[in-house]
């Protein structure tokens, strides 16, 4: 353990003592320009004021030097008994095959994003972005969760753009190497907490390799671990790992984005699921999205639709390759759609639409049909006040053939949800931080309860359909 | 897991561009301005300086983004047999329910809050201020702690000010929303590492409704999570979670605060101790304080007193609502008070006295009285100089009708430190960072080792009455 | 673990709120300014502005207030099945006793250390740094590592230089206490991650005594927690801590380094290692080492050669004091060396040798001995790009007398890796980030893979002699 922890102490230090030095130096400078400051001209005076600013302004800023960028979301939610009451929007059945419903006063717990960034320049010019993220999740109320927090490192990787040596087809390109989250490949419906296409993981890439003016292409290779599976169908405590690698081409043609991922996990199909020997060992995924800068064009706003489809291993549509279990001949395909525009001065409006059909997903012969209609509407009413609405609609039909000891269901669910609404400058869909209020009312068919005993709805006698919950919550990020 | 973890991307890139390209363009002005000096006046060039450094200097200060702030202190402290020796302010059986004695040359951990601020003003004025802290305690001298850290977050919370659209008796409040530890109910006698009161937990509030010049209130609700406690007679595997819920209010009348709470843990009655199921389910809490900006009237200084009394679940007289064992009969009463003078030009003073008297705390016909003194005394010799005496005497009647294996005990512990200490600037309570070297002898009532087996008086058969230990600690805030 | 928690608001408080109020005091000075300017002298505006960016400018570039450093690295390393390959400079039986390799293209992990500093000067002039560090590995490609990461603090500490009341041979000192690597006694052979030697733990200490000119000495004793070892022959589950308290005196004579240090483990004489109670309860070790800057007198760049010598606890030579299973007899000689210069313009060479003997390590009769030569060059191409290569020899005999399961072997480790590199600015040996690219052949005597069933020679019958790895990697520090 003590190996790997030797750091170049010498490099760290020159490279320290250095800017320590020059920082020394140009304070010296400042103060012996008091004393100098009669044999100085108000013309150097000035040039040496303005010098020195705009060296000082980008370390003050983030925009050389450290910065600091943060998601983070705290709340309170408790149902009608006082106490806390299950929740997130992943807690229906179709939320265990990413079938998410609206978060607006449906969120647990403690989640939160720490980036810490560190950018340079070189003299050449080249830039580079060191980015780390620690993150945590909890859903204990306590000032002390050692015992049930989660804090690592989410993000740790080296981005370097506008390199000195790069011509051509790759003037504008940057490059990194790390874990991390892909810079384009992590987009959201906000209102369902669900990324529309999320890839990440450890590996290297470059960005923006432009054809043209209005073609581009990323290039990456991502690698996932793939950790303590079963490959014995006899001893379910025999278990194997592997590593998932993906090869992922991003494109660009002015709005629409087509992306293409193959993938290979290497012995993946001794994975043991559902008692055979069936898991995938490679994948393919591809997306073609549109981002919209109007409202469907109907409105002034914004809407992005996406396409995914996936098999083998790239069947897990929205996770790219994070999904082991998959099986050989699992096929998916999802819709991902939201929009968002002013109804009028003071009233927002955000609709969303998700939908999956998955088949021979996990086991052979199981279906996974699902999805959502999502909603938030807003009333600004003051500089710091609106109210805020969400509703959701989500109907599901899972044939699950006992994966993982689930029963299939068919069934709809829905929930509705009041949130009075604090923040510092009421105005637009992604103005944070925001403090809230809540109250949300929900309702299901029971049938729901009986997919699994380890779920929200399976799992607490106490938490039915027709259910009232309310709460607190902030969520901020920047 | 990963569904909980998708961040709003979009805005958060949105939000971040902006800035960099506001960076950006104020270096390219800067820049530009080099070259286009000659056209303009000295008088634009002084305004535009100004204007500029008025802009940098909140971000350089912290005063507007990110600022950095730390609690840490990290030690050895040692027996005569050169092994690290059991300590820390709560050593004593008293310490068991509360009752600290002095810290000085007593604390056997690195113990740290690394908490990261970042602070916004919206156009409108209104300011935010999200806080993060991260903490962590551990007792071992390695470098390298992964297996006995405690790595977690004990604050995320966001909190409003200056709200643009605030008038009246809120025009000076603020709002938050998050986990956090109270901005009132959080302080302490600082020589013995206890709070006089201390409210923290996820929840929302406000701060500052003020109703007159000299009377403002704050109100917030907290919850706290009540984890796996036993709720079967039979078998004490069988656990049940549950909420409790804290509404307070925070009174202030000129220098006199007086604070009411009153809680609610939804099926706490159910939780099994000592046997029985007579554990508290709601619970009442007050504290009567006076902040004196005098040394008791009696010279310059400063001084505290603070009566605190609790009933059922508020029988925890400090950590408000953060005990689920107290029983529904429990009655607590709590004295705190510290003062600080200079007794002359180098001679500094800070006696402290804490005291409490409880029944009926966890087992029906138990019964807690203890009752600490503690003084610290300083002599200022240089300007980085100063030698630091601290005496501490407790006087324990523990009657604990076996709540947790523990015998009833009823004696007295003494200790006396002297610390040669190290500090930037020597002057003033407050000072921090120091460095310190100490040595201390402790005594206690032998029949004090009896009380429980596993705590530091009882656990280890070398830690004995007539006890020498010493050692060296940094302690330091910002 | 509430108690220890308690912090001392008040003091915390005092001194934001005052940094705030300067913080506005001046943002108000700076506005009213604007309004005040045509009272207001070019003269007395210019001295304002000088004035104030004089103070501005240390904050924003870390001079004073909060920075951050970091090393990191993060990178996939792959085996020819396309699969995790075992990697590291310790993978090597000689690995397990401090024999590393080179690490270009043979690192499998995410290290990270996250170093947040906060720098006060005082009116006196007396400066302060605390500094804490955040440090995690993970092998695992995953982007939520919350199972398998190790987030933990490995420094926290305060030291003071500048000291306005020292003189004399103290004029230039500075202080220390809290858990800390040492200043100087932490310098490594960068290509094989493996420090020449390492103090750390927590203690206290003092640099830069100056006895003269070119003669100075740093003091300090550091602690270091020997924890859950065995301590009963007959019963492997009994056991017992202990500290190891380390008394070193670190001398400079010019470019000469002297470093004697002293240690004792109170009853580590009574930890079971190979069924035996022979464990060393104290220990010597000392270094004698020279910081060259030349490239060995032969051309410009630079070289160390260090000579470690241990006995006792002190037989691991690098890492001081860390390791309780050192037999009382044990006897270490180590010997590291390297040097860095540019064999042309663009072409850069850096060699190294590290070697040890050892016997009666950690039983009676065991012998270890290890040669390694490494040699890391560097082709420049482009402002952004270069080659890089490196081999590794390493030889080994180790006589293990079952020491941990461990079999005697005799034998030889080779690898060559190529890594075509990018980086922000090319040149110099210490220039980071850079994204490397790689691919390594390694071969070994198969008599290796018998040493240990737990290593990475030894536990995957995939990983044979003649073995090909390749990946990405990215490595920064600043």
């Amino acid at each position: 353990m003590f190996h790997a922890t030797n750091t170049p102490v010498k490099g760290r230090f020159a490279g320290r003592s250095l800017s320590v030095a020059v920082g020394l130096a140009s304070l010296a400078l400042a103060a012996g320009s008091v004393q100098a400051q009669e044999q100085q001209s108000v013309e150097e005076r000035l040039a040496a004021l303005e010098a020195k600013l705009a060296e000082v302004e980008p370390q003050a800023t983030g925009d050389e030097g450290f910065s600091f960028n943060t998601y983070a979301r705290s709340g309170l939610l408790l149902g009608g008994d006082l106490q806390s009451a299950p929740g997130g929007p992943y807690l229906t059945p179709a939320g265990s095959v990413g079938g998410a419903v609206g978060r607006l006063g449906n969120e647990p717990d403690t989640y939160l994003e720490a980036i810490l960034n560190y950018k340079q320049v070189a003299e050449n010019g080249t830039r580079s972005h060191y980015r780390l993220m620690i993150a945590d999740s909890s859903t204990s109320s306590n000032d002390w969760t050692a015992g049930d927090g989660a804090l690592n490192v989410r993000q740790a990787y080296a981005e370097f753009s506008n390199l000195a040596s790069f011509s051509g087809i790759f003037e504008d390109a940057s490059i990194w190497a790390g874990k991390r989250f892909d810079r384009d490949l992590d987009f959201d419906i906000h209102w369902l907490d669900s990324d529309i296409v999320f890839l990440g993981g450890l590996g290297a890439g470059i960005y923006d390799v432009k054809f043209s003016e209005s073609v581009k292409s990323n290039f990456s290779l991502y690698g996932r671990s793939f950790l303590a599976f079963p490959s014995d169908i006899q001893d379910q405590d025999i278990t194997e790992d592997t590593d998932n690698l993906i090869l992922t081409a991003d494109n660009y043609f002015g709005n629409v984005q087509w992306t293409l991922s193959g993938m290979k996990a290497q012995d993946n199909d001794q994975r043991v699921v559902g008692g055979v020997q069936q898991a995938a060992e490679t994948g393919v995924h591809t997306m073609l999205a549109y981002h919209g800068d109007s409202f469907f064009g109907l409105s002034d706003g914004s809407f992005k639709v996406a396409v995914l489809h996936g098999q083998g291993l790239g069947a897990e549509t929205k996770n790219i390759g994070a999904d082991g279990d998959l099986h050989e001949d699992a096929v998916s395909t999802r819709l991902a759609l939201y929009g968002t525009t002013y109804l009028s001065d003071n009233w927002r409006f955000a609709p969303a639409i998700m939908a999956e059909t998955s088949e021979d997903r996990y086991i052979e012969g199981d279906e996974y049909q699902w999805l959502t209609f999502n909603a938030r509407l807003a009333q600004e009413f003051t500089a710091n006040f609106e109210m805020q609405y969400e509703g959701s609609w989500q109907t599901m039909d899972l044939t699950t053939q006992g994966y993982q000891g689930r029963t299939a269901v068919d069934g709809d669910y829905s929930r509705f949800t009041v949130a009075p609404t604090f923040k510092p400058q009421v105005g637009g869909f992604w103005n944070r931080p925001e403090i809230r209020l809540f109250a949300s009312y929900s309702t299901w068919d029971d049938e729901l309860d009986g997919y699994s005993a380890g779920d929200a709805l399976g799992a607490d006698s106490d938490f039915d359909s027709g259910q009232w919950t309310f709460g607190t919550q902030m969520e901020i990020w920047f």
